[in-house]
């Protein structure tokens, strides 16, 4: 099957990681596409990018051909609704992938996002989809998007410090990674931590991948209906 | 990868019936072992079924050997949370994989499951799991699980009463079916009544699938540690 | 005081109507100055087009000075996050603007919009406000947004039919219009039903006003920190 | 336009300076007049005093000619229900006005309180109005009603050390004063702590001021009917 | 033991019956005293009647001595917060006492009372108490309290189709009468409708006796901390 | 009467120690018949004992006879739904006689237990009954069940230490003692903290009674139909 995987930031290299972490989980029959739209802004924090974004995705989206789901791979899942609106293959927020995987692996989560002021935008989220109930807390690290594109350890460490808090103060028992930019972290905070770190990009992949191997697609009745 | 699926039930025709709508979506790399213990109650309908049918459940499971995931396929999902303290690849129940994959192609969700006995326990796990915020209303038709094995017109006629009256009163953009009997009936209910009609053993399998790619296990922090 | 209403979609018409309704209930003092983008959906019904206002509609604000306040004339409140980043002084939707008027005159309301299209968004809304535990149901009275500038009786008689309903079926004491065009019905149908019904512009303006003179600003803190 | 602000209890200091208050922010053609019952509690401070102000505020306004709304002045909205019921212009409790202006302003307010035994009361009311999920924290700062009528400093520090802890501990983007007689700190407070920083008393003016303006009354179907 | 029950309102013969309904459900060791302010209200219907009955009911139990439990026998549990802060025995509401026990006895209930008036008042109170999320629907049977006093079967009807409604409309499996004046009819419409049909008076009492012979007083920590 | 208490677990000293506080608060005419099964694992500590021990928890009730109700003396109340469908004499868990006694004498109380393994069981418990609400938090003391058998004073320092901070932190009013093997320290913790300290088997015992003296059965509609 063909996935199109849609950075909606400007940002080649971040692109360029998402696509390899799609492919590292992808079957070995799956299709990666992966792309960003060039006019966006340059990394998705906080409400006001989020909107920023949308008409971008979009066209990225309508510019494609012959793929099977789409993933949105921006953890604050913008634009989602809107693309379901417009297509009717799977459209998945790499956001809701991993809320939904995480609650099959463990009883709570805690997410750690960059910014605080992409908190509230999250929690908007987790309170729609009801998984608000199962999560702990969205903590911010205070990194921003493009500072993870660096890779040093100084962001990382505090990252560490938020997913150590999480387990000790939130009762957390698996760490949902709130940014696409953080997809490379997932295995080795998964070992280090010794408790599930769940990437949404990798969710989101093979959660499209679930769906579409199950014959569904998005409703076409009332809100997704085709206008 | 190797997908234990147990029914929980004792029933070797649903048995059968499982495996076959697993083998249908699995990945061509994958091997579903199915399985039912000798000695269970012949259907799960309500709470005493399915509290009898756990320790039999584990047997299953603690006497199978190399998988790589477990699904219980009894959508009641008993059993899940008792399955996950023992063995830690991913546990998943056909229910929470049904209401998960529901949640990513609609905005709301009806249930149809068998008999009103039943409606209580299903209601308790979206509660539990947050979804009961997606879900309109779980619905019986007052149809046993095991007449489901007859497979007559009639007795569909009674599941299809249900799936109308969601999607007219409940505002259902999806149907969930509420009882591993029925996955012979997605595909059919789905093209009928042209919304995603979704079968929990389908979504199980394919779940199973995204957990194990995506290098998923249970948490074995707090609730599920190993005793 | 100044206040901004923008109507994020394209049709002068109805901005013409919202200013009209505007002026008639703003204070003696308070100047409206009401305005839409013109390269947005000619109205916005779902998903889609919010999403595609919305950068037209941060335009329509960013070119304006000397404002006291924003209203956002779309009844799904769309783009009130993103230009709470933008701006430092109040900005209201109209939705929630009708449901917290609302929530000071009753126990509980039921909202009548257009499309069935447009519920979700609004139940979503209500959701993230909390106001949901005050609303009885959403009702959509498929009339288009459009068609309501036509005004004709028949139109009216869908819009009654769901007020009727709503009072009778949800125990609704009140009732919230959920649409711009609907502005001009709120005397007339409170008349004729002896509840209040509700009119987002009338209290969007009334509420903006009742913030600037309390000398409330929005937060800048977190999440609509300027950027 | 006439509103009536009853100050439930008995004592003449607090009525006078909620009358300032609300006078300096009324519109200019808004009379402000305010008043209190003389056989009430000297504050209200949990379940039992504000039990026993509900007959006397009750009277005041029975006794009272020509208002267009009603603003009770005691922070936990007691009597609003019951004064609903004998009128039939808008009545608001400045807990209530708080709270939603609170909600338009920011994602997340803490309130700041007097006693702890006022904060059930005040987080039942927030649960029924919907409003707790947008509310971080009621917080009590152990300054008793009437110790603020003295307004020393060492009083007003405490109330800052609550504040300081909602910003940091609960995340609250907005603060609002949990008790009319902090009707006098708002402006300072909000300049000190650069986020809005909100009274009841100025909310409940201006709210009740919108509500009129919007031509809204109570609604007398079902739970305020006349009886 | 000695347990106060006390009718908020001012009609002897409903406090008669209640002593009756008391008296035949308590220990052959507690004594029962009933009681009622002289200058109430003659029935709580709403908010209004709620509110005024309340220091004529402090004054009733401030007057007693000697009991080990108050049972305030209004079905708005009117006046039980005010009163816990004044005595430390338990005090026990019928509205709620009724909850608890269907709570026992049933997965869902749901409440037949009088006038729609009161409506509101008991689902702020099941919302307050968390028993909502078992509740399937507040319906009033537009039967006034005091007709219940002549008990003629016209009147018993109109209860009897709101109970079949509840059954068959709302999935109720047990049914809580929504008035003290209802005491009577517990065990004829039990036996009629197959169902628990419950009384706030009977479990009142039988609450209050279980909570003594616990050992268990009102905490006195916050909330309920004698002023 | 005759009350039948069931300890899950087969530890026979636990057994002892819970009849022997079933008879201390139990009516002078009523009989504690205290049982357990023999092949039951020795003490429930999380979902996996929760489900191995229902089957004989089953048997034990069956094998009995002429009582007039059940009380399951585990906290977790497992098999409750399931012993439901095969009696229709009441049938009470201790974990919820406990939440309903402590809703009834404090506006807020949190529950102190054994494991950390146990708390999502008992904050799922607490979702379903709706109790969650009135909860600030369940703490694990990280004493094992058995542990408490020896009873020394270092064991009931830890449970001293989260009762602290139960009331200092979460603003508990009222402590549930999380674990039936805990029922000996109620009255000692209770004088010591100046709360109500609360027991499961204390309230189930006299919960019990209160629902028999109501003429009270377990509803035979829907969920807990005999099958």
């Amino acid at each position: 099957m063909r996935i199109l995987v849609v950075n909606p930031n400007s940002t080649g290299s971040m692109t360029a990681k998402i696509a390899a972490a799609a492919r590292r989980v992808a079957r070995p029959d799956t299709q990666i596409v992966a792309t960003n739209p060039a006019d966006s802004p340059p990394s998705i924090q906080g409400f006001l990018d989020a909107a920023l974004c949308v008409p971008g995705l979009l066209d990225e989206v309508r510019r494609a051909r012959d793929y099977d789901a789409v993933v949105v791979a921006c953890f604050d899942d913008t634009g989602v609704d809107a693309l379901r609106c417009v297509v009717d293959v799977p459209v998945i927020g790499i956001g809701e992938a991993a809320y939904h995987a995480a609650a099959m692996v463990s009883t709570k989560f805690s997410v750690v996002t960059t910014l605080s002021r992409s908190v509230a935008g999250l929690e908007a989220n987790l309170l729609r989809y009801g998984l608000d109930r199962r999560c702990g807390r969205v903590r911010a690290s205070d990194v921003p998007v493009l500072k993870l594109e660096e890779g040093d350890e100084t962001t990382i460490d505090r990252i560490r410090r938020e997913i150590e808090a999480a387990i000790t103060e939130d009762g957390a028992e698996a760490i949902v990674l709130g940014c696409a930019g953080m997809t490379d972290l997932m295995s080795r905070l998964s070992e280090e931590f010794q408790v599930p770190v769940i990437d949404g990009v990798t969710c989101g992949v093979t959660m499209a991948e679930a769906l579409v191997a199950s014959g569904l697609k998005t409703s076409k009745k009332r809100t997704y209906s085709l206008a």
